[in-house]
């Protein structure tokens, strides 16, 4: 039997929650938990060098496997020499199986027992992905940790569509576990899904665990549902996983969701949310979020965020980086992304020591309360 | 007497030619010439970070006062505490006086002799520029070196027409003269005009030179005329303006043209050149030009330049550098610009060295040759 690509070490367990300090090690380098991984999805996490977010402390890195297969094409990667070589980064990787964009980005979606039909979005060109497929294109690309082809419907979707889809996924979590050719240099998740429904996510998790993937995604979540109902899903999934794998939740970025899941055993996250709303001149800040290219910041010379110390907020005023996104400049969005990115990977740090000293719960508390969430913004991002 | 704020001291005459290797110091330090000055029209050099500008030897920016003063503002900018602090970068900063913007990019012209009438392209207000607003708002920028409001009118333009032109234009360098408040801490350069006629060109730079500037600029060229046209000005003009003092060719930045000018005695070379055509994916390569986002380039895992040692070369593959631009990912843009001018960074440091060594028409012939100006494509940018 061949190692496994991915291992997972419990380094210690938080006394008043299920929250977990614990340690995964990649082909690419072992990273503490929990953590959030940016997302980089054409091989390129927007605006951002590969040392930029080395500096600022990242390990891995999300790429999208239905993205990167439209262009530049997995095959290209390969020759490239995989994922890594090609966009210079030599930490950690991980895939998504492209589910989720299937089944949010293309058109006239069909699917069968055999897998999806569907129209792409930029060309319209008919494309077929199943899950075999999509695990060839994600050996093709390499990345350190790929994901299992699942379908990801609307939360809200019925009771026996959602029943019918998890034994699908089910299926498809078998048949791309038999197709996976790398599982010495690539370590394949499952992906638990259910929606809101407790007995259809805890069948989805019995089955996938049976299997003995070396990671677990919980997927189908922050699709629109409240964080109650997120919270709520974890709440009973988290214990189901074996705890010497890795639980990943995908999707979620927001800075009290990120806490929230920690709180119930989660150990990654992935969202686009940091580095899309810089891109638009929001950011994440201690004070909670600061719409950099309002005018009233026209002439404001502090940083972003005055109890930050990123690269960003070191060197650069409010009223530069707006003067810098008005004039659509680019190194605007460098700067706000960066400082983002930051201040989540900094967020995570502080959970991890929280964990340490047993005090996550307080921690949540003071940083809920000078993040305003308690105020009317209760929901910020 | 006040201390100059900007002194030149000549090292070395090459043997062969006008070229002259040479030291400027400026209130935030001392460059060697002759040098190319990157363009950071708006308080950025586009998607760089001064970081990178450093990495890279980047020694003094050219920033553009009439962008300046139409957003953010010059108050806004003092106010900040200067373009330095305002923007991050503690090397030398140049502006421009804003004449050729304003005879470029501005709509409904009016010129008197007491400054220019004009509405600005943005959202075409009535402005008015004359030479002690220019150096009003350059002294509130606070760049090391600052220019002397001038017309820069078609090369073409009759005789008479220029005839008329420069003598405002030297009317006009004495009152900015007059008018500048800080020559203790920011130098003011003359800009020789005269289109190519040959009396004109030299009563400009008498009427200048008799002003004694700490430093000359040479404008209105590269505005449409031939390299030959160019070089024959520069031929008669850089031998009437005193050894010790800086010359400066204004918007010339294709690689031969560098070589030319220094060639003639010029010192200081500013150009949108590398960072514009990097921008469109177009790169400067010891190959001559390479447009990166070509078709044929879409499986090239060759860096760029393969002699580059740069950071885009020693990292990147030109296939990775295509998907980028193709994908519309910002991280392209860096690349090529990066590139770029680091490519015109390396040609000066390489001019320099031929300077010391007595080389430089060699050095010009090997370069030309191997940059493939002998064929078909004699004129590459």
């Amino acid at each position: 039997m061949t190692e496994p690509a991915i291992t997972y070490k419990l380094i210690k367990e938080e006394k008043n929650t299920g929250a977990r300090l614990g340690e995964i090690t990649t082909p690419h380098g072992t990273f503490q938990t929990p953590m959030f991984m940016p997302v980089g999805t054409l091989a390129t996490v927007k605006t951002m060098a590969p040392e930029d977010l080395k500096v600022m402390g990242s390990q891995i890195i999300l790429s999208n496997t239905y993205h990167l297969w439209l262009r530049p094409g997995a095959e290209l990667v390969e020759e490239a020499g995989g994922l890594h070589k090609f966009m210079n980064w030599d930490r950690g990787i991980l895939t998504d199986s492209g589910g989720f964009q299937v089944f949010s980005l293309a058109e006239n979606r069909k699917i069968t027992e055999e897998g999806v039909h569907f129209r792409n979005h930029l060309n319209g060109s008919k494309m077929f992905l199943s899950p075999e497929k999509a695990i060839d294109i994600q050996n093709k690309l390499g990345a350190d940790i790929i994901m299992s082809f699942d379908e990801c419907p609307p939360f809200d979707e019925s009771y026996d569509y959602i029943k019918n889809s998890v034994a699908r996924t089910s299926r498809w979590a078998e048949r791309g576990l038999k197709a996976h050719a790398k599982a010495d240099k690539q370590g394949l998740f499952g992906i638990v899904q259910g929606a809101g429904y407790k007995d259809l996510r805890l069948q989805s998790a019995k089955d996938l665990v049976s299997m003995d993937f070396p990671g677990y995604s919980i997927g189908g979540l922050s699709v629109g549902e409240t964080k109650e109902e997120m919270n709520a899903v974890l709440d009973y999934i988290t214990p189901v996983i074996p705890s010497n794998k890795p639980r990943y939740l995908m999707g979620v970025g927001a800075p009290d969701s990120l806490i929230d899941g920690v709180i119930r055993g989660i150990d990654m996250f992935d969202c686009v949310l940091p580095t899309r709303i810089a891109r638009n001149g929001t950011c994440m800040t201690s004070a909670g979020r600061l719409v950099v290219k309002n005018a009233k910041f026209e002439r404001d010379f502090r940083p972003i965020d005055e109890k930050c110390d990123c690269y960003t907020c070191k060197n650069y005023t409010r009223a530069y980086i707006r003067h810098l996104i008005k004039a659509d400049e680019l190194f605007g969005l460098r700067l706000t992304t960066y400082h983002n990115l930051y201040f989540l990977h900094n967020l995570m740090n502080n959970v991890r020591q929280a964990i340490m000293d047993d005090n996550l719960l307080e921690f949540r508390e003071a940083f809920v309360e000078e993040y305003g969430y308690n105020k009317e913004n209760a929901k910020l991002f």
